[in-house]
């Protein structure tokens, strides 16, 4: 098993978003991210603490909307409207998943979808789903820029993805059969059946349905690319931080395997916060020409 | 090969469709569909006939729009949001393709996701994307029908799909994999390799590529279900209408292969027309409720 490491395409971005930083502030535009949390969810929190850190790194503005669990969900939608209202902001991003008294739609039917830089709106859905897409959800965005930066094959090939949610699996699933990639490509679930056989199959395989030590060996095909998204806490008492991350695939089962593999932590996961900034300024950029 | 008809779908739907008509009746609304056609493609012009004699059969009120393909692009625009506004028209359905001087866009992105029939608006699209759909478009809507009347298993099985059109391939693979279905779904298209390999997997093939007679035994998984898509007009002088219409399974080659398949004509086609004024109808009630 060979690693892909997400740093150095990271590293690439940021020099990207660098440079885009520079040619908007030439223009007079700081631009910045606004990042809404509704409860307590340490994994948001740890999450938006990586956003906010790495903002400041880059000097982009970032400022973050706190609100309680115990309020009504008029909270939410009316600092929803605020932020899309504000002129000196440029992203919106609210973490998921809300507290179960809080309806998903209070958000993704309000946001703005020129500062929907996760692209949860219905009209940003409806571009990714017609090959149209304005912005790119920022998960599938870092796994499409994996793929591009080490060179990965996509077209006329065999991409398998597990998990069918509407963050992750489910846009891949479509842009990745899209005439850009041109994959052919099979998205498979809790229901699908003789589930190993078809992992084998696959060029690429693409994990994202967060359960530990779920793909070994036995999933792959010799020579595969397997992009991990999973992120699945392990606690461990014995452990300095009383627990760990990791990823779908069960590394002691495929680490002899000849595959290359995205690890976890260190695959997808720093790529996606990059995405999000470059999201962010391509919204400020979009602002521009409104 | 065993034939799967499409008109005891179709009637069972229309017998829904008789039903909603006169329990619509009963609240004192008549049900209307308004049929736009931008220029003289003959196809369409088939096909809305075929839609205006069924709704004239079924009391159901049809108007047709008929724009000239040399007007301007506001011509169109105009109609539809007349139409929009148009208290009486329930359901609006803009026959495809325009000609090339006419965007989708003016459309897809101006007709009312209230009367949008055939989903494609941004607000329907992001539905179906997502598992929230109200309007399924009707083509693939037919053949969920055929499958279901036929009681033909999804859960868990191999569902292929060739071609990803927006209005066809790719609804059909969203909508399959998704939990009402749970299909595990692999969409092809013209740059998929190992394509007989690949679709002899399928439990169920769906072909919407319209290639005559492209589809033959060696693509074929025994026992397979077959839905026949395609609508390839054959030009030929012998024949009394100087040509016929084909689907993309070459009969002769799969005639004694032990599969299912839907007739080309007799198949998807007379159930995709049922299946718009179904959504017709569901405009209709949804427009009562606001």
């Amino acid at each position: 098993m060979r690693e892909v490491l997400g740093n150095i395409v990271r590293s690439k971005i940021l020099n990207i978003v660098q440079q885009d930083i520079n040619d908007l502030a030439d223009l007079g535009i700081k631009a910045k991210l606004a990042v809404v949390i509704v409860g307590n969810d340490p994994s948001s929190k740890v999450y938006v603490r990586s956003i906010e850190k790495l903002c400041l790194k880059m000097n982009l503005l970032f400022s973050l909307h706190q609100i309680d669990a115990s309020t009504k969900e008029i909270e939410l939608f009316n600092s929803i409207k605020t932020l899309n209202n504000d002129k000196s902001v440029h992203g919106i991003l609210c973490q998921f998943p809300l507290p179960i008294n809080f309806k998903n739609e209070i958000v993704t039917e309000n946001i703005s979808p020129f500062k929907d830089v996760d692209s949860i709106s219905p009209a940003n859905i409806a571009k990714w789903a017609t090959g149209k897409y304005s912005f790119i959800p920022c998960t599938p965005y870092a796994v499409l820029e994996i793929l591009g930066h080490y060179n990965i094959q996509t077209s006329g090939k065999e991409i398998i993805i597990l998990g069918r949610s509407h963050t992750v699996g489910r846009p891949l699933s479509i842009l990745l059969s899209n005439p850009t990639f041109n994959a052919t490509v099979t998205l498979c679930h809790s229901k699908s059946e003789n589930l190993q056989a078809i992992t084998r199959r696959a060029d690429i395989l693409i994990s994202a349905i967060g359960k530990a030590n779920f793909v070994t060996e036995s999933f792959l095909k010799k020579d595969c690319t397997i992009i991990d998204v999973g992120i699945n806490y392990i606690e461990d008492n014995t452990h300095p931080q009383k627990g760990y991350v990791v990823g779908d695939v069960d590394l002691s089962s495929v680490k002899d395997f000849p595959c290359n593999l995205t690890p976890v932590p260190g695959g997808v996961g720093p790529v996606t916060i990059s995405t999000l900034l470059l999201n962010t300024l391509k919204a400020a950029r979009l602002q521009l020409t409104r």
